[in-house]
């Protein structure tokens, strides 16, 4: 048994194959993984890494299950995370085709593997509970722990989730994760949070812009041969600095820009109803080349960030009377929530401040924006 | 300069004119007139007095204005407050004809004039600030430091308030109080606040039974000429407390269910659209006396609870190009809150225990409710 | 099970039982008795009462032990308090020659003991293990709640006890609260916070005169027979409150004074090596008669206030290899601490502020004190 | 006027000028120095940087002074600091016989010296002003801010430091800090702070183990020339933590322990006064090598700690009567606090687990070490 502390929930028992799986160097690699990305150009104190989250999610998980298969994959289901955190999950997708929550390999072919057979924990069904409930799921102990942390190190809404109750509510029945009748108003208390930190931290246009920048640089670098996307999953964020820091080209200049918060700005900015074309079927790289080619701007200055709108994660079951309902049924706030969050949604185009002018033109024309009355309302909204 | 510390803001200094204020009889009476009423049957730490409270306003009043009028307003703003707070307002309505904020009296009748008037504060202007903006407004810096006080002692929605950022983005401009357009999210962050504390606090039906059942007590004393209605703002929770202690009747039968904690019980708990009759035009007391009748139960056994719906409180005026738009225009969750606060409403009909099969089916009559699917759910949201 | 949130323990879970034994008259009574007594005077948010600490005395005491007669007996140690906490108690000890802890004749006559029965836990037991550790020692659950708590309602030292590890290290053997080799950390953290508790709160100037002030008027009531000692343990605040306010004479002027914060000052306020009398042979009743006489000042309006030393409550138990060893031979601190808090002690003699120069000459005879540069230096350390 | 949020201060307002030096690389480049180096191996918390650190005491210090000069003093105090804070101070000591204060350089041959310029504040007088009272003293506005945001970040003696009081009385006359006579209880509040920080963070063998092994590896780059020191003040922990990885040899060993977690032990952790050599003559550097080859182990894999005792920091200056009188001659508990740091002080001898054995016999014999009681219970201590 050992004790930790932790900002978050106070001191955290560990037992001792999860010290063991703590001590080994892929779980050791989270320290240097910042939580938040780029956020903390924004929100000063927000370092906060996935090693304390994964450690946190460990314990949100233990207070619905003691089944150590479980509990093992909420410490571990980080373990094939990118450097800079969301930032680097794209490329993942685009490049290797696969999740951070494939974390088969990492865990069965390391000693993270033996130290699960050791304990008599089944590593293989490990690596499969990191994709399912409670893990990963609408309310999962994964978000409820980063909404907290994330809450803690910035400093917005913090103390608006009401922890105790919702995992006092909270069930898990083997396959999904509900909340009985009298978890309404905690689960509500939840998504407030979590609209709270989309519009404050997560959807802030200068931790996108930062976000994307990045992620600009990474697949520079990875069509540039200078790194090979399979290693991320291996990388911290000081080994993908120093790697944008000593590259040529994008990737170096945007590493400088970054480290000294020369950011690109915002040539367009719009909600939904301001742009004429259906951005689902819009590729993003695609589009920012034609503007750039359009403006007369160089390739890789033109960044075009279309967010998904995730409309579909506010399902969390109630039971009532024997029935699942969704939430959205039974709270006005919720369904509140849900159109609020879809009016947030911003259309982006990012590019170095001199270029915002000749940009937004070539922009404007591309996605066919209304300048609305609603348009230049929705800068109110701006932190 | 004196300086006194806050749990809610940190430090305060106090001028000499605000310390003399402070040491009269009549402010430090409202160190023994709880904020929240009987809110600490249910949250054991909200024991915090408007004593606090109005230092706070004053605080908070006075990053907005350095006009000593209405610092003084807002430092006196409670100064008529009656014991146990809202819980006697209802009575000074209904035999006084006049609000707690009719403070004129009180100021210009005792020493708090004498000390105005000894440091060039008209105590006349003061009396007037007390209902205006920015003491009194739809966001006023009342309101303000009450949310913030209050979440902290019942460590409900602690931290939702982006505190800071509003004080930044709120202006007064001599006759209202308004937000320029960066402060749409802190206005929101004020209006989620206030939403979750009606929800978890102020309406909660314990408090709302245990307020509604001092207010009958009141009521019954004022009617049993046991205590004059123009005496109350003179009095403490100290004095009330044994007043009721030692009234024979109806009055002590409540005071010893308060202390004891055997409180009513809800027979009928229900959302407007069950209910079959148009309560805006329900008298609450005739209603529990017939409803009492009907089923056989003492007078006084029956209490109808019929809450405002305070539906017009979202309209701060933001400032957008030179013209005054509602916030409930720009942001549409405000909307959402809006009418989730509709849907919270309950018109409650309590009584003790061992009546609340018989009253509950009088009520049904009485108010021709629909025991509608939608009744059942909304237990879900008891606290 | 019932979850009850504390705003220093957060969710606390209560079985059924012992929300049986909440729910009793005897323990809501509590709700209605101040922790701080009357230190709400200098800390305005210090409102909180013996309920809540009573139900998180048990809460600590539930991560030491699971024995029901224990954990009873954590719950009900104050409910024989007589009102306004401490201030009350000197009376009991005085006029009824028992502590608040013995509480046998109200749990054994009373529902209490009923419910006990009930659920098989042995009320006699209870009543013994209030007396005992875990319960009450140099370092027990009931001191570890109250630092805790008034800390955070009062703002001062907040934090200062490291309770997570304390818990962690603290052992309850049966007989003897003691910490392993790895708690002296822990211990010290406690033993700093007790005496930044008792330097800025328990012994601060303000609310000792108050404290006293308080006393003397039990006192008169009880000699011209308006109270009943025996009564006390039935009352509460408010209750006293009201018989010192209809009082005539004494009583009723302090209750004035506190009311309106028209306190006693201090005419002296000497360190122990001014003073060159002994003191412990001092009654302060007659001392106070005898200087009011000298300085022909009313009987009743001079207090004299000599606190006790506390010296032994410093020889927290360690297990070093299997033997016990006293805190105080380990950690410099701790004797650090303890001549520290020596060096704090104070003899004050107060009186009305007009009478504070006459008061002051009678006293300096009287206790034969010596005006010392170190009695002017030691002014500094007020708050 | 720009407004930041800061954890430990809350809202921070920075005027024009703040802005433009904030948004110099320079400046920028604090943003990835962590304040507490390694001390997130055992706080998973403390990764805050000394770019809010920066700002923070700049806000202190505008408590204290208008003087632009200090306020930009407090600004750039850190702004010539090598990576990873003060474990890269002694490198810069040794190599360069500079403190990290030496800023004028800095200053004077950037951007930094313009904008200043512009602003009409003289960059020569900033420079000096950083070593100098307000910004470095005894009690300074640097020592106010890491105190309080160490303390935040580890979650250890949170809230110990009366902030607003210690504010409130300290006073800067222009070339001394000093306190009022009000400000004993505040000044003791920041020393006990502070010793509780040494104890638990600061001197936690952990936390001293990684920074020796930092160090180590640093002198080893720089003696192989791998790095110039004079670049180190314009690198990050990104650059330097590369470097180690990229190195060969002891740097690259070092480096990789760090990354994992596989720190060296303590062979030897002895008080004072069970150490017969007089420490301050010895050379640690010399020492580790000739214990290292009496035990037959690799040279580098030994270090030697011998921590300064910084017994002057406790002379605070206190104006009493007109005079300034040291608060050590005033507060008992300041002086139990000196004995008491004293009493923690460790002689480290640290190396790699296998060596642990042979490296305590070698350093035994070296510093002529008695294995007391003494020095047996002095393990109790540990965290």
């Amino acid at each position: 048994m050992k004790l930790i502390h932790d900002s978050v929930h106070g001191t955290i028992k560990l037992e001792g194959w999860m010290v063991e799986l703590i001590d080994t160097p892929q779980f050791q690699r989270l320290r240097r993984i910042k939580q938040l990305g780029f956020a903390d150009l924004v929100y000063p104190g927000a370092h906060h890494t996935r090693f304390e989250h994964s450690i946190g999610v460990m314990h949100v998980a233990s207070k619905l299950t003691i089944d150590p298969h479980i509990l093992a994959a909420a410490l571990l289901h980080d373990i094939g995370h990118t450097p800079f955190s969301h930032s680097g999950e794209i490329i993942l997708k685009k490049y290797m085709r696969r999740e951070h929550e494939d974390v088969r390999d990492i865990i069965g072919k390391s000693e993270i593997g033996d130290i699960l057979d050791r304990h008599g924990i089944d590593w293989r069904r490990v690596a499969e509970e990191v994709a399912r409930p409670p893990v990963s799921s609408v309310i999962d102990v994964d978000r409820i722990d980063y909404l907290l942390r994330d809450a803690h190190y910035t400093g917005v809404a913090y103390g608006v989730v009401d922890f105790d109750r919702l995992v006092e509510k909270m069930h898990f029945d083997g396959s999904r994760v509900f909340v009985d009748a009298g978890g309404v108003r905690a689960v509500e208390s939840f998504l407030i949070s979590r609209y709270l930190m989309y519009s404050a931290v997560y959807h802030h246009h200068v931790c996108r812009i930062a976000r994307k920048m990045f992620e600009r640089a990474m697949e520079w670098m990875i069509e540039e041969g200078v790194v090979e996307p399979g290693d991320l999953a291996r990388m911290d964020d000081y080994d993908v600095t120093w790697l944008m820091r000593s590259a040529e080209g994008l990737a170096g200049e945007i590493a400088s820009r970054l480290s000294t918060r020369r950011l690109f700005k915002r040539a367009i900015y719009s909600p939904r109803g301001d742009v004429g074309v259906n951005v689902e079927r819009v590729d993003s790289a695609k589009a920012a080349r034609e503007i750039a080619e359009d403006a007369g701007v160089e390739d890789g200055h033109v960044i075009v960030d279309i967010p998904p709108l995730e409309s579909s994660e506010y399902d969390v079951p109630v039971l009532v009377d024997g029935e699942f309902v969704s939430i959205a049924k039974l709270s006005p706030l919720v369904t509140a929530l849900k159109n609020a969050q879809v009016a947030n949604w911003r259309l982006g185009v990012y590019c170095p401040e001199e270029h915002v002018e000749k940009v937004r033109r070539a922009a404007v024309d591309y996605f066919d924006i209304k300048t609305s009355k609603q348009k230049k309302l929705s800068e109110l909204f701006e932190f």
